[in-house]
């Protein structure tokens, strides 16, 4: 048999994409590694910026998208997408338990990573003061302390974007300068609640049930020094999941290159939510591109192979 | 007191807006004709496809998007914007009880409407059998009977996107010829499931509590005849919510000319949801553009204006 669609992933992106598949009547079949996934909403403590859902938990917003898509029948199938082979009018999926699936489109909605700092401390107090997404979590912190650790735009633009609720803002930088857009360093110095702590690195996250401090280490000086914090935000980069063979053209961060129809470079195959070139990686924006993939299916299917 | 951003509408493109806007910490003001509206969304009976929230009536739907900005204490204003004058690093929106407001950014999010067919029966039975969009109700209709009113690419792809569910679809065309894409043409003639009607408008939709049939008249014969139905999806073409002074760029069916990152081709203003151009419009993909705009707004307010 051959699939009209095989959608890989089951966060928002990939469920999405199942739901409108289902009430479209196309044969679908949804590949993810494991029944509930959701994704990387299912770790985080709260979601606050899905519209209509505020302050759900990550993991039960996750159910909710599955319960959808179960609702409406769809099939899955508990594998590992490992090769895409591009046989024309129909592509290969070869799984990591050995089976070849055979489908007419792929909708690739793998998401993407944050990359972690690495350090004591980090994952266990992760939604207890560690972060890794200001947009999500930088309203809870309005008047008290927050610490951004990292050297590029998007902790610059995290710094910024604190410095509006927190009473202070450090920015923790293991350079002496940054690599960030000069716009946003300028703004970043012009910041009164902003301090930046150049040249040093975060070497602990310290806390018992929430986050209270960070074990500093300068690295030119060797000074050591305790930092008192209420919450640190993590934006030492994301990465896409992308250890796939054969994939679509991708960027130099290794992001697959669609615009907002989800096309790829390569024809019958599609990108959706985090995995994808895009300017804003949220789940609102991810669930979108679940819609606006299978509207592209469908239109390939239509149009192309029919 | 000039504002961050002041956003036009309170659909789901509005209403993300404003949650994005107010968890962003900027100085927001919605202005909205009616205190819920909704959008669209607000008339259609059942919303099946927004993930997460299977089957919610589409008022409540839109009572949830602002309940959710209401949280976030987003401040409204109840009037309708009438012209927006463009003075460089402000804008000056006029509104209809004469107060002009002035702010940095505008995010226009007043959606769109299907046109109406405008026969008898039609707006009594709106979510009672008469539909606008396949693509919401298609899945109502399996193994039912519907019809499609209309020549256009979308009544073609409504008609075969009904084919799958219906038992039977009737196409009717008041013209003796479609307009469509020859390739939906090619398909919809060779559905066995399908029958067009041609030279034919309808002149009445019949019914009491749910539509059961439509009155037809032949133009070129002059034959009357009641045809039964399930329901009946007009597809006559949808038009944006536009009646404004000093729009950005239109394109020439109307909408606004803007891509995923609702920028126009007007600096400081942005276009969220149906009425901007783009290939899918659904209450996710507005929701979507909300959270794309304030994200372009951010940007602009940061590295150009500050």
């Amino acid at each position: 048999m051959i699939y009209d669609t095989v959608i890989v992933g089951n966060g928002p992106a990939g469920l999405t994409a199942a739901i409108y598949a289902q009430r479209a009547g196309l044969n679908t079949l949804v590949i993810a590694e494991s029944p509930v996934d959701g994704g990387q909403i299912a770790t985080t403590y709260e979601v606050d910026n899905y519209p209509g859902m505020k302050g759900i938990g990550g993991m039960e917003l996750g159910m909710k998208f599955r319960e959808h898509a179960d609702q409406l029948e769809t099939r899955f199938l508990e594998d590992r997408l490992v090769e895409i082979r591009d046989e024309g009018d129909h592509k290969t999926l070869i799984l990591d338990q050995g089976e070849a699936v055979e489908t007419k489109t792929v909708v690739l909605a793998l998401g993407a990573n944050h990359r972690d700092l690495g350090v004591p401390g980090e994952k266990e107090l992760v939604g207890a003061g560690v972060s890794y997404c200001a947009t999500c979590d930088g309203a809870f912190y309005r008047k008290k302390i927050a610490a951004v650790v990292g050297g590029g735009d998007v902790a610059l633009e995290d710094a910024l974007f604190l410095s509006r609720f927190a009473e202070k803002v450090y920015l923790i930088h293991r350079r002496d300068a940054f690599r960030g857009a000069k716009v946003l360093v300028d703004q970043v110095l012009a910041k009164e609640n902003i301090e930046v702590i150049y040249d040093t690195v975060v070497e602990k996250v310290c806390g018992n049930i929430k986050v209270e401090s960070l074990d500093l280490l300068n690295k030119k000086t060797g000074e050591k020094r305790s930092l008192p914090v209420n919450g640190v935000f993590m934006a030492v980069g994301t990465a896409p999941n992308v250890d796939v063979k054969g994939l679509p053209q991708q960027d130099e961060k290794g992001y697959i290159v669609a615009d907002e129809s989800c096309q790829t470079k390569t024809a019958g195959i599609y990108a959706a939510g985090d995995l994808r070139t895009k300017q804003l990686r949220q789940v609102i924006t991810a669930a979108a591109d679940g819609a606006n993939a299978i509207t592209s299916v469908q239109r390939y299917l239509t149009e192309t192979l029919s």
